[in-house]
């Protein structure tokens, strides 16, 4: 099993664990010290050894950071994570704060002592969110500090950092040479005046060098850091345990391989302007180059966008692994269906069910992520991850709502289907049909280029809007190529201004959630592609989506009277096309199950 | 009649009158002046006083400017005017310019020499303009500068300026005391820590002192600029002619009034800081408040919002309006149906027609923009206003669109019908429906609080996206209430953030446009509201529109087969409405017409 059931923190360790690092930060000379989530890559997931706020106060959400003073310590958390910090931390020792309502520099100039100096990990931390703090904290007298990590001197089992190897990624698989990528990036570093850009999230660098790795589980890749010239020169900072013949063999000449202690020196000694993304980048490295005397520009990481818009090999791969996974879903959804009343099946049956299907194809390199599996109310947390305590029995006459995803190495997947366990109410049938219409809307759209994923997520929302309903979350993420199942810059919300390009790959998922009652949600991954020629449309350029998931819809949940008539041909024809692609690859059982699913309305 | 149809300009005037504008440059030594179609009040419509650019060039469309340098000048015009100015303005001696492709700072750049002074009228152009211009122009060694008008200077028969009397408005239709306006402008102002404000757009001041005026005949203001402070005393700039007892009576002892001339004074002894909206206020402002050493604050001018935002009494005078200009609507467009085939009808007989009707309500005080009347492929063309040498005749089986509207004392109206003439083709039919589902959208829209006007337009357009069709101009523009039929800063537009609130009037009018063929748009009204309540409704808040506009949708232009059930539902209602609201009002043989013409689809 990729996916683990069990609490990995517990509250009891965090009174003896935050006097430790007050006696730390006594010995320091701080009044503070800030523990963030984040890695020094500040991506969505970290590896065990950087787990230092999960350590220190027992909450494993996904975001937030504490602030230990010297007596009290804030646990910054969001919306979704207000229930389950009460249950993670040791309330005699932690305070919740709400976050962003709060933030880092007000929360400290009310709370700590004019004089304070509050030390913080300039690794962990980017120049964005520093500088946002100090500008709260402009005449107080409180003061950040940049030192050592306090957590890493008091946590004494701190399982080592990752070792495993970085590994060649196939040009098979990624459609285009790293030499061509490089080439690429260095040709915008030259058009923009850059004379070299620091590159800190590994999924950035195994895009750029081709390369995927195990440091993260679920998103396949090694940490490191790296640097590119405008020459298409990278230099490549791991950990030599790392690095084996075949790395070497496929980095070539024109990536130098660095241990990660030469980061420093080596920075000092590029080529400037060099160009910093102040939201990722850790203010370490801000901070150096301004000691170095070099010219920072601040920009978005260029390797965002051009990751962003796959090739024709990206594309075709990942619609290989989404056939290979539909595949899996369905033998999983026809498992669901035939299960009929079952009173002793629960939510973690039904992840390590699903999770079995998928290592049956052989390919499964890993799940994308936990999968989200909720019954009645758990469906309308919206990032519910069952564990032992929580996990619950399916409930009958309601839904079952499971979002999940698979690493294969020619694509990542993402998709979730929304199921009747017995007789749901109408009011779960009529929203279900809502949040479908929306995402068909998405699913037919055809807009000008130029348009951004805020002037397609109305379309999504229009069919609940109606009915007086929305759901609190974006239409849609960017997924990467056996890479990130949550990428930027492309987006489908509201406040999502990139325009859309050929070749994005984004999720498709509207939903609605009624709190203490049922959760709704589905997804498919969809593509942008020139709009398909049409007899009397005019010669302006667009673009349309290509649907890449195929899996069927509950056909028990669809209200026919609510759909329009082109809905039901478009959801007619999905389902034609789910079964024409996934029948001959399922079980004989699941083929006649998958039949009927896929019949038409 | 108010509109005219005879060109009011001839290129052949072009030549001296430029010849005399060299004189005067060279007088001043100068290298170059710039001719802005803006006065000082930056508003559509202007003064026949203030019409340089028109008398110096020829060029009468409602943006653009002139730059006169010694051997070139430059006319700067949009996409809209590309064709209208090569038949107005001398080629010999002007020079057409795309604008804003091209920029004022970056064509003297590239034009004008090292060394050049080039004069402008302070009065004339914005912060934002001067600022922006200046920038382009860093390290050439071309300077702007600001002198007197030299148009002024050498224009002979110059227009006196507009002397008529500005004129109470009684708060029975503005809902609001002028004093309680002041005060509620004033709590804004202490709010944000302001001392004072300076009014530049007189419709901002009309609304802020209730007063109106006849200065801009479409638009029904008197030219003026005002101060308010932060305890919600005005001072009113005024000349002396426009003021009678009444006004005075009117303005009470908390406005004082003062001629043009002290501006400047009173303007040096305000109380800092001062809110300037350096997007229409004219630099002049600014930098006589430099040289006083006044503190400003640059931000919109907080009148414009609080005027989009109608109390009830405006809402009523506007509904009230609109049944009135329905019913006149709809004597027209029961004459239009009643032509049959009249080869000898052309557009400005339409026009004159359509105008006829609105006199004969008794009410009208002038036409709220000069009616767009466009048959055939006249109707593609956006912004057509018809003259003696473009007048058409009405094209048998094709299309005629008329967008008109009126000014009564209780509201401001504004509306486009498109009407078959004979038997259009089928395409144009298709597109007519899918520009009337898109409006429908709009029409229906239910959406959460906080939304902006760039979140509805996809709706509107959706349909025609849909068919690989849109249309380049915005979904809808705010209207005023007797006053400016295009006002801010609400917008349905891609460019809109502003949140829509709960009082606002809009248009709401997508199109389609066959250049060479024929143009469809359909226009109502809308105000923002509150939604109604909804079974099973969310408890979130959200707002819905209300259509004001009532007249019939030519059912002869419809496919029904594209609507969608809920379309033809609101249609069919839209038209019970119209009918349950205009029959009474109309004539005998207009009510039966409408009774045909409102029957259910």
């Amino acid at each position: 099993m990729f996916q683990t059931f069990d609490a990995t923190t517990t509250p009891e360790t965090g009174g003896p664990r935050l006097a430790a690092l007050r006696s730390a930060m006594q010995a320091e000379g701080l009044d503070g010290f800030i523990i963030p989530r984040a890695d020094a890559h500040q991506g969505e997931y970290v590896a065990d050894c950087d787990k230092r706020l999960a350590w220190l106060t027992g909450f494993t959400g996904s975001a937030g950071f504490c602030v230990a003073l010297t007596d009290i310590a804030g646990v910054f958390i969001d919306g979704r994570y207000t229930l389950q910090v009460r249950d993670q931390v040791d309330l005699d020792h932690f305070t919740p704060v709400d976050y962003p309502k709060n933030n880092l520099g007000d929360w400290l100039a009310s709370t700590a002592k004019d004089g304070d100096a509050i030390g913080f990990d300039p690794w962990l931390h980017t120049k964005g969110e520093i500088d946002a703090a100090e500008k709260h904290l402009a005449g107080t007298g409180i003061t950040l500090k940049p030192c050592d990590n306090l957590i890493d001197r008091i946590w004494a089992d701190r399982p080592a950092a990752p070792s495993d190897l970085m590994v060649p990624y196939p040009v098979d698989l990624a459609g285009k040479s790293s030499a061509d990528k490089r080439a690429q990036i260095a040709k915008g570093l030259r058009k923009d005046g850059n004379g070299s850009v620091v590159l800190t999230q590994p999924d950035a660098i195994a895009w750029l060098l081709n390369t995927r790795g195990t440091d993260l589980g679920q998103t396949p890749v090694a940490l490191a850091f790296a640097t590119l010239d405008d020459t298409g020169h990278a230099t490549l900072f791991i950990d030599p345990v790392k690095v084996d013949d075949a790395l070497r063999s496929h980095l070539g000449n024109d990536v130098t391989i660095q241990p990660p202690e030469q980061l420093g020196p080596t920075i000092d000694a590029l080529k400037g302007p060099v160009l910093v993304d102040k939201s990722t980048a850790p203010v370490w490295l801000d901070a150096r180059l301004k000691t170095a005397g070099t010219d920072v520009t601040y920009a978005a990481d260029p390797i965002l966008l051009a990751k962003a818009v796959k090739n024709e090999t990206e594309i075709a791969g990942t619609a290989a692994a989404h056939i290979r996974d539909g595949a899996a879903v369905c033998e999983f959804l026809a498992w669901v269906a035939a299960q009929g009343p079952a009173p002793d099946l629960t939510e973690i049956d039904v992840v390590k069910k699903l999770e079995s299907f998928r290592v049956a194809t052989g390919s499964l390199q890993n799940i994308s992520f936990d999968t989200i599996c909720g019954t009645g109310p758990h469906g309308a947390i919206m990032h519910y991850r069952v564990t032992d305590e929580t996990n619950a029995k399916i409930e009958p006459n309601n839904l079952l709502l499971v979002d999940s995803g698979a690493q294969y190495l020619d694509g990542t997947t993402d998709i979730t289907r929304t199921m009747a366990i017995g007789s749901p109410p109408a009011e779960a049938i009529r929203a279900f049909t809502l949040v479908l219409r929306g995402m068909i809307n998405v699913s037919m759209a055809r807009f000008p280029k130029g348009l951004a994923g805020r002037d397609i997520d109305p379309l999504a929302r229009n069919p609940l809007w109606q009915a007086g309903l929305d759901f609190d979350h974006g239409t849609g993420h960017g997924v990467g190529v056996y890479l990130s199942v949550h990428e930027g810059p492309q987006r489908i919300s509201r406040v999502s201004d990139v325009p859309l390009q050929s070749g994005m790959i984004l999720s498709n998922e509207p939903g609605y959630y009624k709190p203490g009652h049922f959760g709704i949600r589905l997804e498919n991954l969809i593509v942008v592609e020139p709009a398909s020629p049409l007899e009397g449309a005019d010669d302006r350029e667009m673009l349309q989506f290509k649907t890449l998931t195929y899996a069927p819809i509950d056909r028990s949940m669809i209200d026919v009277d609510l759909l329009t008539k082109s809905d039901r041909e478009w959801l007619n024809a999905y389902h034609a096309e789910v079964y024409e692609k996934l029948a001959h690859v399922c079980s004989d059982s699941t083929k006649t199950w998958l039949k009927g699913a896929c019949a038409p309305l």
